[in-house]
Order: C-alpha cells, then structure tokens, then sequence
C-alpha cells in the first residue's frame, strides 16, 4: 500500500486488540492516529506499542472509530458524537442494531454515526496481542442506516480498504441476521456441546478425535464478552435457537422409538439437511470449489513436515489447505493436504514414489 | 514391525475401507489374510488391491473380524460364529451393545465373540481408499462380555497391536455411552446447526468463519451411516440429547429476556460450563498440556508455507500443532502453528527477523 486514502487524523477510542491493531494499521501507512481509553494502562501500553499519540485538546479528527466493548458501544459513540460536531463516528461492536437503537433513543446526531463490524479473528487479547495487519483480507461490515450521504459511508469504506479488509454494505438488522447465523449460533452449539463433556468419564474422554475437537473449538471463547454480544443480538439469536430446538424435539422424539415407522427416514433427513447445509459454506477464495484430500503419516519431529512440504512444492502442487492432527499417544501426525481435484492422482503417486505414507485418500 | 504376533490365517468379512484395510496392515505383515464380500465387486476390487486371498474350502481361519455395516453385524458374526465352530469373531462397528444383545436373542455362541470398534478416521470410502496403516496410532476399543477367557481377549488385541492401534479395553456398555458422548453427539449437534444454514441469505454464508467451518466439519459425514450408528445406540445418545436440550431451553429462557435478574449470569454459566467442558479434551499425544498460538501471514504460492516450516526447524523448534486457514476473497493464508510456550517468543523474534509477519499471538 503506498499511503493512505484517509485524510487527517483519526481518533481511535478503546485501546482492546481492535482499537490498538486499527491505531497500528494506520500509523503504518502514515495516517496520524490518535489513540484515548479509559483506563490510563491501556492508554500508555497502547501507546508504547506505537498503536498512536495521546490526545490534545486542538484535535480536530474527522473520523473517530469506538473500540469498546459492546455493552458501553452506544453510550461511548453518544460522548464523541457530542463531543467533535463535525466527526463522523463509526465502532466495531459485532452487534449492531441495538447500538443504533440506543443512539436514536438518547437522541445522538446519528447521521454522522455509521456502524461497522470487522470480522477478524479472535476478539480478545487487549493491546499486546494487537497487529497492524490483522484485518488483512478479512470482511468488515459496513451498516449504513436511513439517509446517510454516500460520501459519509466513503469514509468508512476508505478506513476499511486502508486497513487491507473488505468492505461488505449491510443493513444493521441484515448484520445481526446474518452473524446470528454463522457466528452466535456456532458459539452457542458448541459451548453447550463442550459443557456435556464435563459429564465424561476419563476413559470416554480418551476417545476423543478430531470431530469433538473441531466442534468444540470455539466454546472455549470468553464467556464475558459472549454474554454482551447473545444479550444484544438475543432476538436474532432466539429465532434461529427456536429451530435449531424444533429439530432436536424430532430428533429425540425419532430416535425414542427408533424401530418406529418413519424413524428412520425423519432422522436421515436431519442429517441429508447437515449434508445440504455444509455445502452452502463458502470455500477457500470465496468459491465453493470442493478440494481433494490427501492424509500423509508424518514422523513427529523437527523438519519432517517442511521436507514434506517442500516436496509438494518440488512436485509443483500448490496447497489448498493443510492441517496437522495427531493421533493421541504416539509420535505420529497426519498432514490433511488439500489440493484441486486434478492434482490429487499425481501427488499420491510422486509422494508415495519418495516413501511417504499416504493414510488415506477421500473426496 | 516384524512379522506378526498373530498365528495362523485371518478371514475377514466385509471388503469396505475398514474390512480392506484390515487385510492390507495384516497381509503386510505376512499374515494369510481370507477377504469375504457379498458384493463379487466388491471383493474382487479388495483382492486386486492386495487386502487378501479368496475363501477355500480347506479354511479353518482362528480368527475372523467382520466389517460390514452396523445394521447387518450381527446377522453376519453369528453366521460366521456358525459356519467356524473353532474361530474366535470379532467385529468393528461403531456400537457395541445392540451386536451383542442381538447376538444373545438368536443363541449364537458368544463366549467365542468379542467386540471391538476402531477409532479410525473417517468411515467412508470402500476398498478403493483403504490403507494398510489406517489404524496406525488410533485407539480400538475391545469389549469382553461375561466370562470371555482371557486368552480369546489376547487374540484381538494381538490383532489390534500387529495393526499399529492402541487396544482400550471397555464393557460393551462403556464403549456405547462413551462414543455417544464424544462421537454421537458432535455428530447430531453439529448436523442440525448445518441445517439452519440451508435457511441463510447468500450475503450470510460470505462471513462464514473458522468457527462455523469447524463447528459444522463432520455434518458431511454420510446420513446412511450415521441412521444406523445412531438408532442403533439411541439409548445413551437421546440421553445426552436431552440433557443437552435442557441447557438449551434455559439458554433460550435467558435469552428471551436478556435483561430479567439473573439472565445474563444464566448465559455466562452456560457458556463458562462449556469453557470448563473443552478444556477436559485430553491433547496431543494424551496430554493435557496447552500450547502458544503463532498465526503467521504467508502468501498463497507454492513453497511459502515450505520455507516458514524449514525456517522454523532451523529455528529449531518443534511444531506441536499446524493448521492453514485462509481469507476468503485473497491470496493469502494464516497458518496457525501451535508450539511449546517456552518456545513462543524466541520464534516469534526469530520470525520477525527474519521477514515473517505474525498475525496475532494468543495463549
């Protein structure tokens, strides 16, 4: 990137891992950025960390973007609102139709309040896990809402773009629709899965695999910030829970009498819609391309998965995707490799020719 | 390996991926290996792959593992207990109580019957993507039942070891209620959150993240086997239903009035159970231990991810974990390397230095 599309300085209030990775990503690219928490240690480490300058009273910034956590969002957006007449406001809560309704409610100037959303990894880790190239790639929802001048959502398109993510133009109520679905729905099936694992004997949790792991993963994510973020998207969250429970209810009842007539087709279907579902998720690159997988043994020391991998490059295969698992208690991993459908034959045959192992091929 | 601590020659009934590789891990050790199918297709494609040898006359097996579906298991163990009065069976589906009462109600001799069930990646595929070291390094239960001496239970952990899995001994009971927990019902929770997904916008799925992707990895598993296995063990798994929709119709309650006394310390319970579930997954290599999280950017060519795995052995650290994710929409991905917390900062620095660029540092 050679400088930036923003002009003049930007005000960054909530010195968190947002707020300090979107202070380093400017400053990276020359935009005077600065930077205001409350709590005076994470103002100073903030600071330390180059994520931007302390503020002065003849600050003048056009844009301010609050980086607080969602339950003060609103309350927060209202004081700059208030307190820089000619700024435009934009935050980076992942809910958004409820700060704007709290803002119409105290009578906030919100036409020059835009929300937006970054959707860039994991929320947490304060302002010594913030990178300046966190949001590289990542979408980031912008909400315009009733009849905001389109050069006002410029701005915040610009910050966006400077920041190396991808603007996405929604709703706020499509917002909240839409992460209800494929981020508050996965959090809560999964941390209510994890939570029967605390019923789990030993020797049953000794049987885990991958397929527990990943459905898992997520429910290990803070507790505290989840709590604001399913209380301010509740009614989002609600209706597709009310589903998801309506297909739970026909599952327990099917599988309470699974001899019954038409059992085992109502329980097929739940599963076909699983199938039918899945598909929909968008892969690698934005396409919905299905990869071929290829599963190589891997001795469990240093340099083994880079000769593998160095390999595949000699072989000239490019990886779509690749992880490790481990098998549990052995010196062994398998590398899942995914590669497009046309090269899966080829590498078997050149990996196998240089005495790897290949554990298993599937589509 | 050398050579096996089995004796004499192995029939197996069933040519599909697990029946295959069962005869390709035994054959390469030197064991006579008899391969049985239904399908002439099928086994015909299973002895061409090199898995076994076709059934004579003269056959008088000791040892005979069936693997075929769930559904028809046992019909065909005690046809096979039946046919060899002086084999020991075993079998290797996924559920082990229904077998064996289904085997007790038609008199079959079961005191030569002993259950097992190999905890080996996916179930799917047939002869074709069978692998002689499918079960190198998995957990294979074996399930004796009432007074099974302790000779015949020799014989299949013999079998289990000269495959390279790790033998669990459980009751039939035990194995049910664990897998119910740690395989069952990820299974169901995970499909029906994909099902919810075939009710998004196209605009939802494109914010489609690491979470979702992982929380709803093994809805694609196959519906027809996954009505078998779960009908065939309902009991423990319609138990765990229930108790996992309990948890839910209180997180729905809560949710339904985020801000009633005692709602939001509802849902943090909920999703703190679920932080304290997860954490009960034993990890790499059996342990429990936590490891550092590096996510290092590396750009989408052949080779990159090659050259950051051999820059980090000679680093001279040892990668515990690694996982590749990529940003929808760009040609970058993160590979997420997981290490040692001893060694976290060392490589970091060292990855710096040496032009890396790390996204993001989380414990």
């Amino acid at each position: 990137m050679n400088g930036s599309r923003m002009i003049g300085e930007v005000r960054v209030v909530g010195a968190g891992l947002l707020g300090a990775s979107i202070g380093l990503g400017l400053r990276a690219i020359g935009v005077d950025v600065i930077v205001h928490d409350s709590s005076p240690v994470n103002l100073n480490l903030a600071i330390d960390y180059g994520a931007g300058r302390p503020a002065k009273d003849t600050d003048i910034p056009r844009l301010i973007v609050v980086a607080v956590p969602p339950d003060v969002t609103a309350r927060v957006v209202a004081a700059e609102l208030a307190a820089f007449p000619n700024a435009i406001v934009t935050d980076v809560a992942s809910v958004k139709v409820s700060v704007l309704e709290e803002l119409r409610a105290t009578g906030a100037d919100i036409l020059r309040y835009i929300g937006s959303h970054p959707l860039a990894g994991r929320e947490r880790g304060g302002p010594i896990s913030a990178r300046g190239d966190l949001f590289i790639g990542r979408p980031w929802v912008v909400t315009p809402h009733d009849d905001i001048p389109a050069a006002q959502i410029g701005v915040i398109e610009d910050l966006v773009l400077d920041l190396g993510a991808i603007p996405i133009l929604m709703t706020a109520e499509q917002h909240d629709s839409s992460v209800a679905l494929v981020s508050h729905l996965p959090q809560v099936v999964s941390s209510l899965l994890a939570r029967r694992l605390l019923g789990g004997t030993e020797s049953a949790l000794a049987l885990s695999g991958q397929g527990l792991r990943d459905t898992s993963r997520v429910a290990s994510s803070s507790p505290e910030l989840w709590v604001q973020i399913l209380g301010a998207n509740s009614a989002s969250v609600v209706g597709l829970l009310r589903e998801y429970r309506t297909d739970l209810d026909a599952l327990i009842d099917a599988l309470d009498a699974p001899s019954a007539p038409g059992a085992r087709r109502a329980v097929a279907e739940l599963l076909a819609g699983g199938n039918a579902g899945v598909a929909r998720i968008p892969g690698k690159h934005g396409q919905d391309r299905r990869f071929s997988q290829i599963i190589v043994m891997v001795d469990d020391k240093p340099g083994e998965l880079a000769r593998l991998l160095t390999e595949i490059g000699d072989i000239g295969v490019n990886l779509e995707d690749l992880r490790l698992e481990h098998a549990p208690g052995v010196a062994i991993g398998f590398a899942e490799i995914a590669v497009v459908p046309e090269a899966e034959a080829g590498l078997v045959t050149e990996l196998e020719a240089r005495g790897w192992r290949i554990a298993e091929v599937a589509l």
